[in-house]
């Protein structure tokens, strides 16, 4: 077999990736380890960037994201027992979108197979090979059978544990990590959510988030310890904890109701170097990390595909290869902002075990300084809407 | 004896109270534990903000100053190789002025001597006595002497290491504080400065700053540990050291001659709280420390000079008491954004002996951030010219 562009990963990166290569006349087909279904049951992200909306609209898949999704024109920010408002729009012209990444992939899987997209799910044991040649393949397995794919390109779009950041030698890579010390207690509820927009809660019994997905599914979370377990973590003790640590006002508005998922997750950082290796190229979280505070994580994946899909067009179409030989420099100059954004953030809202006092204090005056100055709120604003690609 | 106001302290903070609330027609006596020489000879800072220019001015000490002081519109980053210039004027329409604070204080005591302002030097042993009631009164020796002064108010001027703060008792007093792992070795040199604007340098070897007091006055820094002896720096090792540091077409440029004072000092943030207790009140350095990133020590000082001295007019000529209830609380408002402001400028520009690879790549995305970002650039000069007061 024979393609252009082999992707590795058929999360919302490698679907968008393949699906705006199509619409310039580029073939690829997208090597998924697990079902359709499973990937669409992994819930994520639901805070998109206009960057990660452009591509949707670009690739043709933008039509229900654009009537279904919810424009937040600003977010709040609660703490020291006072909340204000980020306005995005007044600060830099930009709102953000509320569509659940489960969307996002659900409308690229629909388009992918309206073009007849080739995707080839339960793929096992993938092997990149020859990346630093002209001529790369991927082999794979699928029910026990070895296939071949020969290519000119690889986008190795399969997430941290992937196989395509592994496929770069040790001697070349240089990974670049930080573990916070706590979690994210997450839940999804039938209910409607507590406010028109997100509240990023700073409280002293830690941070917590009021995020959606649609007008009758809420997404909230509470920082917790790592040794916490989502089994300890009863529906009330929740809502509860929740309660004590958002507004008064919203805690007494809030609409409770059973909850339809709960997870425990980690925060990390991290990034490689390079983002490329010859002929593969990383993209999303097969490169890198962010914490979820700032909603970075879906559109550091769209900015990497924006990049390699210019890089490729301007490859195929334009017989252009500077675009592809500065893909990594462009991308990672870009994700380094992201991922200092994330950290900010992370460090602005979230208890710290090994606070000391005048840490809590600096942590204080930073939001008192957000609250207070319109060039600041121009940072945070730019920031979370997105830095220009 | 008898005044309204008795100032612990005589360096430029309370000199400048004792200015201030003679142009009011308020009585104050200055209490100075060294001679008036000593005073002089202390070399500190050297930028000013807008609103210690306006103090001064409204002292009616603004004339040489103004004559002499030079307008620094703006000011250079040095780091990862390149250098940018973040432009005062531009972002915020307001300069800073290099006029060291000798000279201040220098222009403080001659004003305070024309106009017959008593100052007390060599003073000992000074108590504060009966803050909490509305008779407080300071006892103090000279040569052996005791003497008292009977008064309406205490204002605390005499530093970190002075009597004022230790006065509050501990059961009142809340202290944060951060040492730094690092010091500063500064040198004041008679030679021209490299730039006509300072330089702060973030260098793989550490921070630098080339500054200055006057055009053939230059005031040079490099980060050092904190082990080092100042007799082990010799005048060669220093210039050495500086020219790595910064950047290469200032180091080209760089005029080196004898030093006429070298220093290590070390790097801290403090802030004591409250700045009140009755009618005793904390200013500048008495009540809080920066690390000297910023240049925010003398203009913290002004901005408690500001607010107390509004607060004691308030109080002797509109009979209200709104300002001076509510010192502690408006002036730690400002301090704690300075304290936010310096100890930013210091994370962002040294290498701590604990940075990870990660805390340096975050360190380097913020310095691209600020300078690729308008925004940023005007949170960062809003702060170094000054927060309002």
């Amino acid at each position: 077999m024979r393609t252009q562009v082999v992707i590795v990963g058929g999360g919302p990166s490698g679907l968008l990736l393949s699906q705006l290569l199509l619409k310039s006349g580029i073939e690829s087909i997208v090597l998924e380890r697990k079902t359709k279904d499973y990937v669409l049951s992994r819930i994520r992200a639901g805070i998109l960037e206009q960057g990660m909306l452009d591509l949707m609209r670009e690739a043709g898949v933008g039509a229900r994201m654009d009537a279904e999704g919810f424009v937040h024109d600003g977010t709040l920010i609660a703490a020291n027992n006072e909340t204000f408002r980020i306005d995005f729009v007044q600060r830099t012209g930009t709102p953000v979108m509320v569509y659940g990444q489960t969307e996002v992939t659900r409308d690229l899987y629909e388009a992918r197979e309206k073009a007849g997209g080739k995707i080839v799910f339960n793929t096992d044991g993938v092997v990149i090979h020859d990346a630093k040649t002209d001529a790369p393949y991927v082999t794979y397995m699928v029910d026990g059978t070895e296939h071949r794919i020969d290519c000119d390109f690889v986008a190795g779009c399969d997430g941290f544990h992937g196989v395509s950041r592994k496929t770069i030698p040790d001697s070349v890579r240089s990974e670049y990590e930080k573990i916070y010390p706590f979690g994210w207690l997450g839940v999804l509820s039938e209910t409607p959510p507590v406010d028109d927009e997100l509240i990023y809660a700073n409280s002293p019994r830690g941070f917590a988030l009021c995020s959606m997905r649609n007008a009758n599914l809420s997404r909230y979370y509470v920082q917790c310890p790592l040794t916490d377990h989502v089994d300890d973590w009863t529906d009330a003790a929740f809502w509860d904890e929740l309660k004590r640590r958002i507004p008064e006002e919203a805690a007494d508005k809030l609409i409770t109701g059973p909850t339809i998922e709960k997870s425990i997750a980690p925060l990390r950082s991290f990034v490689t170097e390079p983002m490329q290796w010859g002929r593969l190229f990383l993209c999303g979280d097969a490169a890198h990390i962010v914490p979820p505070t700032g909603a970075k994580g879906l559109n550091t994946a769209a900015s990497d595909i924006h990049y390699l899909y210019h890089a490729l067009k301007e490859h195929y179409l334009e017989g252009s290869d500077e675009g592809i030989d500065g893909y990594s420099q462009k991308a990672l100059q870009r994700i380094w902002k992201a991922e200092r954004f994330s950290w900010w953030m992370t460090n602005l809202l979230h208890r710290f075990p090994d606070q000391s006092d005048f840490d809590l204090k600096m942590q204080q005056a930073e939001i008192a300084f957000l609250r207070d100055s319109d060039a600041a709120q121009t940072v945070m604003a730019e920031n979370y809407v997105g830095l220009p690609y």
